[in-house]
């Protein structure tokens, strides 16, 4: 499978934390394990020329990954209408964390998709709602995350098509941490963590999610809808 | 209740038969229906100033109902803009018939909205598929409409959180004619019929639906949510 | 309208604590604010004759709210069963905490219903996470009780048509604490608090939820779908 | 995979047209394809001894389609308490046409699933609602079958967590003609074609839904959740 994974990499070039856990970028880190699992992985990023992104590239993309935060205006309109397009047309999209406010996120939803947030050192338990979803398979009743940026309902979306994981705040929140939709042929997952100032995708649980959410991004042999001016397929009755 | 009735008004100026069937405009036509069922309804049209819209309208009004069909994109952005928000706020929106194309139901959907048509005189039927719902409230198991506009799916639409009609048309084929969404804290409800060469608004059972959606639109004494950083409600331990 | 409170009514029979915070049941509490809100209110108890039940009273019932714990198994299944067809019929079903064992609730939802639990004052609190929904009319963006019964996930629930509130709970778990569901042409909703030894249903809050509720699954002038052998409504051709 | 076929085979044994066009029965044809398309097949029927069913035979089966029509009734509660409880822990069910009436199904919706129905060689139009769902993967954007038995609105069912098919008849009908749900660990699909006197599973496009269901319907390496009184994750603090 052709996994894209789309990082704003600034936090990177500016904190030295980020860069000290995430060497090489977070796109780095994740294209280190979905190679280690078999896919095909390029990276772009935001300073790119086109933000690293190209038709071609897009064309050949079965499952594109977004991760931004600082600089969602920065990314031009015209890559997030290609983007939006190609989803509609059956590529798989995973929203991870702060990419809740990128313009594609925000274009697919139709919501402002705003929430709560702290950083605080929060520990996080991502809760298994959907046990039968493919996206959790491996699992345990729950993910642990040590510390993590807060994120609290209410969380702006449409309800889901389904409901994977409903998070627990030591700080007293909870929130809707993964959430599917279909939009046109293609299917979107949102992903709550992955702070830059934590290691969260060295987890190997949340690693785990990420590769089923690959899996089960991926619609191959998708059936093809025709649209616009119709010929009747059965007689239609002449009327006064 | 405020309702506010928005139409392009540009069929009616420019053919005869438009302009017989609904000497008022369609707007003049739902206005009519509207208003005797008790609500303070206002009407606008794309070609007044800001397509008659105004700040202060759009604040004010409770549910508005949209139809529109040549010129979707000479709607200004900045206006679609503003009647996104004003759903978000917990505005209800009504999406009329060819108004599948408009650009705020397309932004507030996140699709194409795509859909087969045909205009050849079919006979319609649509089919009440959820009766506990407010919006099928006083009609019978079907509406049928002598004559119609064809739609026809596969309808390019985000699963609708309810399914309330389905049509059957006499040419062979279905379509999802009546659905709802919620988004932020408004409600939004698509309903299929209306082609403007066929006196569908004049139905009764057309405009029972109209008027049971502009009631179950209506959003009052709604749940505020606040976002953004936000203190803990408990204490977060010190981690290492 | 109408409402039908029913209670097993064991509890306050054997514990003193649960007597003391009930003098008259947990049936004669919800009662008593119930009726405070204009509504026609009845109770009904398990060790009454038919469990205090009769089809009269069922059939004029517009909404029953059910509250059961240790023997669900001595409701029995011929009432379990009328109760059902009422609700089928359009009769609202609103379920309180330890009625998700309920047989009522396991036939309407046809899955185990089970969950994790514990009784060690857990704080507990709700969070609202669809602020269009009439249930949630005039509170915050969260309820806090104080101490709670816990309810954990997995809740073996079909995923419910509307997820109103999700709890957060000192513990370390979370929970949908309020759903939706339609059956038939019924509402249900099943609101989780309301351990017996705690004073949860004396809480303002927990009250203007069940009174939005009660609001809300009452049906009035459902659409009557007819059933069975039909004729056809267009002419079908003759085939070899 | 291992699939199990179950039918009534009454049919079969009664109406000389039905065992012309299902010489090895309906279990017979759909195990022929199944077959062939490389699954384990095996077969019950209602007559045979515990209805063809055994403790070890459900434990090791991963998708059972179920065919009824005449004798639901004669299905025994202990056996439809047993797939209940096999769907709940992870098997797959497919569901035909007829079997919309049996016991497990209605068990499994907690509605009447009542409908429309005519037998009168009505045309019947399969649309595809849901492009990017794997069950519709091959098919065109129709499947076109030349008589059936018609099934019409309303359905009384749960809303659907995926609406996959819906059908046009040509005496004027629509119906939710395939429908998808979870239920605990298991995944069920209610498909609607197959009335016993029309060829209707020696179609191709029949055909590959079903063997499309039998996979979607496959549940593995499913997240096993835990119930019961659990002990809390984190300190709880001592209340008044």
């Amino acid at each position: 499978m052709k996994v894209l994974v789309w990082n704003e990499n600034r936090h990177e070039q500016k904190n030295p934390k980020v860069s000290e856990i995430y060497p090489e970028g977070i796109h780095g880190a994740i294209k280190s394990f979905l190679t280690e699992a078999g896919h095909e992985v390029t990276t772009a990023t935001l300073d790119e020329e086109n933000h690293g992104l190209s038709d071609h590239l897009l064309n050949q993309t079965d499952v594109l990954i977004w991760w931004g935060h600082l600089a969602h205006d920065e990314v031009k309109d015209e890559w997030v209408e290609k983007i939006q397009q190609r989803v509609l047309d059956g590529m798989g999209l995973l929203v991870l964390h702060s990419g809740h406010f990128s313009k594609i996120f925000k274009k697919l939803m139709g919501t402002s998709c705003d929430l709560k947030w702290r950083e605080a050192d929060d520990k996080e338990r991502l809760w298994v709602i959907d046990p039968t979803h493919p996206i959790v398979s491996g699992l345990g009743s729950y993910i642990e995350l040590e510390k993590e940026e807060m994120y609290g309902e209410h969380f702006d979306i449409p309800a889901p098509d389904e409901l994977v994981f409903v998070s627990w705040f030591e700080g007293g929140e909870v929130f809707r941490s993964g959430a599917t939709y279909k939009r046109g042929r293609g299917k979107v997952f949102y992903f709550r963590p992955g702070h830059e100032t934590y290691p969260t995708y060295h987890n190997k649980e949340i690693q785990t999610v990420i590769k089923n959410a690959v899996q089960w991004l991926n619609v191959t042999d998708t059936n093809q809808p025709t649209y616009g001016n119709s010929e009747p397929l059965e007689s239609i009755s002449k009327k006064g």
